[in-house]
């Protein structure tokens, strides 16, 4: 009973992300779900994207959060439009918030649309929102084993950022555990090391990104 | 309906929770919930635990993944009974969970059980599992705004964590942000700064969990 529901419900979902998808494509938006533990840097990565591309692209930004708007406030500091969406306790973000929102963000063509899921390395990797680019951040300090106990997560990335890569020397991180812990799940996701704090890396991940967000014709 | 099978569900978890309940008091079992974000430090604090009241007073480990059984190798290596859960794909544990596994884990009477939840923030605050005492870990990396976010967690803990406060010196945190946090949502539960690393603050934390770990009769 509890599993059918559950099928009713995913498959409901993946409708009305076929939908946005469908939708952003015509509007040259190119949507960026960003997933990650809590505090592994989601908002930190966002910001960066922002310094970096925009003044070339327009950019918009939709924040997931179980409580509260303190990362929708900052990026609203910034001038870059931006709708809060709190979940009331709701683990992932779904297709329909995502629908429900997207319509009302002016949005210059082409657009990256970055939306942050609730922190959470578990539920948001099932849930489709009609992305293009699913980016999964893992944080030195969370471990070198993240990938071998979050499976689901690490197989659904299109590209992964290990940020926080300045802690390295302060932490036992072992970056060989972590590379066959993500390989042997997913072999097509290149892998960022950066460090938000420091600017380390950030060049080479924003020329990765630069390149999607050219919405393809 | 969605709402109504998720009322049902919890339900369900609930009663299953207090018979557990019972029977651990029964057995002279003290269960602790150990929750926090992947990468917060759960399996460090239970090997802090381990290492000074292994001596001195039963203990029992259940150790609750998506995937792998990593940490369960580490405690079974140290001749501590250990039971793995694998949800697969599930993002907590749940009071049948524990009633499963529960029943053939041999503890010396009165024992202290260690109950490492799925790392996640979110869901497993909403599911009893009979235990005795939830603790909440935070860890210094992952930034001071963790009470504001994930509130439901802050106010179901009993005590909070605070690891890797060796990392204090690299990161941004402010503590007094942190615990006006803490306090809007949580007036009871002690907070014990620690760094598993470096075994700062431990000593406090295990003179408490002492306490708690004679099983009223």
């Amino acid at each position: 009973m509890e599993i059918k529901i559950m099928k009713n419900i995913m498959e409901a979902n993946d409708r009305i992300a076929e939908l946005n998808r469908a939708m952003f494509k015509d509007r040259g938006v190119v949507p960026i779900n960003v997933m990650a533990s809590p505090g592994s840097g989601k908002t930190s990565v966002i910001l960066q994207i922002i310094k970096a591309l925009g003044t070339e692209i327009g950019i918009g930004v939709i924040e997931g959060d179980i409580a509260s708007s303190i990362d929708a406030e900052t990026i609203d500091k910034l001038g870059i439009p931006v709708r809060q969406i709190n979940t009331g306790g709701g683990c992932h973000l779904d297709a329909t918030m995502i629908k429900t929102v997207a319509q009302d963000l002016k949005l210059k063509e082409p657009s990256l649309l970055l939306i942050e899921n609730v922190g959470n390395l578990v539920c948001p990797s099932t849930f489709d929102l009609g992305e293009t680019v699913k980016l999964v951040i893992a944080s030195v300090p969370e471990g070198h084993d993240k990938p071998y106990k979050y499976t689901p997560m690490f197989m659904a990335a299109n590209v992964i950022i290990l940020n926080k890569s300045d802690l390295m020397p302060y932490i036992d991180f072992n970056k060989d555990i972590f590379y066959d812990g993500v390989r042997a799940v997913n072999q097509k996701a290149p892998v960022f090391e950066i460090s938000c704090r420091t600017g380390d890396g950030v060049r080479e991940f924003i020329s990765w990104l630069r390149e999607r967000a050219r919405p393809r014709a």
